[in-house]
């Protein structure tokens, strides 16, 4: 079988699922919509896709599943649309910034009893794969305590922060769901602490630029999460997992593990600076997940209840900042 | 000039300060005393020091300072009456559990004018010596955010655990010393999530040994710190510190390098594993320091206003796990 | 422009290389033969070429350059068939196992005047390009001293090793080339040591299986190889080279960088095991080089010059062994 | 039993050994002796010794044993004159640079029976200790192939380099003896590629400063030594020994661990830059050996032999230079 998919938006993260379905044996990429042309025409020839509205592939017959890779204000309605027609959906995180949104979207996407997978890409790191392997494993006995560090390299200008939803539900998101991933119990309550040291505008918006978050589920594991906009040097994106019988770690990447020595020390290059090269592997695999998923009909993951419980995550997490407390989680 | 120094207990971490003054040329043990007579014996023998009651040697015109090694609950006492005899004081931390009792005593201390140094031996690891001196050179430019990353090899007696005032007090108050050594402001928050993961007799005795901890400051730098009583791949101390032009940061040491490869891996062998092993070059340069103090008349650090200001962060994070919010501090 | 490309062999490497072309978009993969119907019927199929015999490809007015991917022995006639063609030509190493078969295939080349590329791809390993670029840039000064690291993971079987040429040809010869690559200058003379450690079969065929080579320049620059058939940690491909100013590196490499903790220490996972894995990217990047090359016109790089010169340190190396001396080359 | 032991020698090395002295129990450093009676006199005084006349001290009742660290010149006579005075000897490497000479001594202190250890260091050396101690419990298997880099980090004044005896006398005969160590066999031929990369007056004075050595024992097992007199990035000490089963190391030892990352990378500092404090701890633990095997009776290692052996190829590496061939060993 040939899973047969339309692409929803043709921008830069468009691009490379794009890339992704060209190296997938069981997958087609048939048609392309943005609302510029100019973008379409441009993937569609070099992906050997056709140009299509986005309707007219919500509607296409020869079409069995869309990648839903359009600005956030456009997710929830679109997967709706899609769920409606009956196709597979695979969405960019988050499916709306809104918590209410998203529980209205998810209902008509169960109601019409469609997989949509949610655009965690972290989940399919080939490191945390493997740490998350490891966890399975029993490697490390029963997991006690997360530490994430996610730190991005430079903070992104004011116009992204302003539709962004604030850093928990931009970007410590992908965090809150790794810590699900990696605890193996829900977490129940959340405390973060957050300042504006990177960039007074950030703060002028009313947004953080650097936190720190403390996760707990009901028998004590814990994790921690740190955060910034700005790490000179590189997107810094580590992981750590005790167990009782151990520590399980990922470490970051590099473009070349070349090392300079003379009478200053020892210098390695800085980290992969750019969240789609940092993930390169992850969005490779995740999009071949996605076609994995429909192709055996297995339980899609990370689904859309994963992306509404980081959602309420990051929404207690501001609370908790406000309020200068741990706030209970559902 | 040579310092002439009396030894009050002759247990332990007697014995390594013994050693630490054996090699230093402007110091010399003159009196070493224990409530166990065979103790104080075989310490003075193997250091060339004399055995005497520790009230002679408070009283004794031939002693210039004295290290207080005894029991916990010796400390504020001794420490007075050392004060009152105008010695220059060094005390193993804590100098009490109770605030009240430490307040009374630092008191005392700052009526005869006498020096006292509090045992914080950390501050004197050469690695993070090394990260302080970088953060003070500019490397890093303002600090941010600091990183604990604190876990015992493996938990203690269920005796130990009684006496110990608990995990904030007997063990994190390390690292509330070195976030303050660090963050370059005093904490004005803190909050604490803590669990018991580990033993559950440490429960049954009220205390916990796993915790994640938050200290925020004023203009909004935070410090986390991760504790467990066991860590079965060693004693795990590090530290990172990110500031706004990069990151500093410390491992863990081994006693040797040697790697193994095969067919399962390359391995290295566990951390050191105990305290004292893995502190040994922070004792030394800690007793070298409170004796170049005294010659030299600097100021005193850490000091025992440094001791209260942990304590006082340690009892507020006991009230925040109660309590589940961020408690001010001072 | 678009190459448009003839391979010769689909067997294992003759897939990787259409597997580079599919993603260079100024390269197009016209036909593929193989001595083997079937494995150029299911190559071509997966990457949407034709079925052609050699000789139709050699022949062929729609084919620009051929990759040459078959058994040795007939790399030197086929080089000569396609330079008499006018095709630019790819060929995998060695030319030929004989000096004098490669000089005369040469001399058939230089009188087409056509390019040819051989396959040394080590030179377009992400991380040993680094180095050179680091070299070239002048970061470590005059180059000293070279260092390679060649293992491979477990010896081929006797079959492979009868038609291997020996340990020199088949595999030090990368690393001369490598050696040749960083030295900056030609080698002029070379010793060797050879033993028979891992397998007496290898040995009763009369080739070595572990071997340490010492290479100097005119100026005194030495570059020194370790050998062996059997690494049980895996591939091991590491670079070194000392500079008056410094020294650059390259490692080795993982698929994760995930370690595992606990009290037999510090775990990491045995280095990328299979060649064809861990120069994935530099089998990329060579394919991407040769088309860039055509396209462009630039001098080819590594060429049949290349070949040769690593062939003759071969031949030395190996009269090296056997005089106990070291050998003048060229 | 205390040893009660006479230094030969106040100079650098000499004060490491008393050093040393002082931290054994069973060790007593009774009298000093130096051509420059300022240089006895502080000795003396800093480690609770007399100043004595080496005459004396050969002479004395109250002296077990002595430690020469005179200048090499002086070696020999000063050990057969301790041989006949039957005192148990260290003495610092080498014997004598002419390997007559160290036979007519060895044989001198075989007469009179006495135990003398030859100062290789860098076998006490806690990390290269535990390369052996894994080699002996048979991690590794059987050993193939020894890799030693051994690099100083900046070339000796001329001067030094008149009296040294050449780079490997002077430098490789400590790798030599290494490679022995390790090797599990004699070597039975070296070969030596040697040039004047680093300084020119080293080669007017007829020495070398880089160099390439390869040993090989009876069975085919091959070391490669990899010397220089500049590496700018410190005191480059390094071991890796090839098993049939694996592969273990030595890497190099820095001051501290701390690490800066900022946009040019991540920097550690350079190397421990001098020999006695790269070898610290293995100067502590070659004086404990020798006092303990005088206590036990144990074989005292290394011994006068391997001092002989080492120099032996050392001439070996140097007639291999000239030569430039392989030069069978004994």
């Amino acid at each position: 079988m040939t899973v047969r998919l339309g692409l929803l938006g043709a921008g830069r993260i468009g691009k490379v699922h794009a890339g992704a379905i060209a190296a997938i044996p069981a997958a087609k990429l048939v048609a392309v919509a943005d609302a510029f042309p100019e973008a379409a025409k441009a993937l569609a020839a070099s992906s050997g896709a056709e140009v299509r509205e986005a309707d007219a592939i919500m509607a296409a017959a020869d079409i069995d599943a869309v990648l839903i890779t359009t600005p956030t204000d456009l997710h929830a309605s679109m997967i709706e649309q899609a769920a409606k027609a009956g196709k597979a959906i695979f969405c960019e995180k988050p499916i709306d910034l809104d918590v209410a949104r998203v529980r209205a979207c998810l209902a008509v996407v169960a109601e019409h009893g469609v997989p949509l997978m949610v655009g965690f890409n972290r989940r399919f790191d080939p490191n945390f794969v493997e740490v998350r392997r490891q966890i399975d494993a029993g490697t490390i006995g029963k997991v006690e305590m997360v530490s994430i560090t996610s730190r991005d390299p430079a903070p992104p200008p004011a116009d992204y922060i302003k539709r962004s939803g604030g850093l928990f539900r931009d970007m410590t998101i992908h965090d809150f769901d790794m810590a699900r991933f990696l605890l193996g119990e829900e977490p129940v309550s959340v405390f973060a602490s957050a300042s504006v040291l990177v960039d007074p505008v950030i703060g002028e918006l009313g947004d953080y630029d650097s936190a720190s978050i403390v996760l707990t589920t009901k028998s004590g594991r814990i994790a921690q999460i740190s955060n910034t906009r700005r790490a000179s040097y590189g997107y810094d994106q580590r992981i750590e997992v005790l167990g009782e019988k151990g520590l399980v770690s990922a470490d970051n990447l590099r473009a070349t593990n070349v090392e300079i020595a003379n009478g200053s020390g020892y210098l390695r290059e800085p980290l992969l600076n750019f969240f789609m090269t940092r993930y390169t592997e992850a969005y490779r695999a995740e999009i071949t997940a996605f076609v994995s998923t429909i192709t055996s009909g297995a339980k899609v993951s990370p689904s859309g209840d994963d992306g509404l419980k980081a959602l309420l995550i990051a929404d207690a997490a501001l609370r908790s900042v406000k309020e200068q407390r741990a706030v209970t989680l559902g």
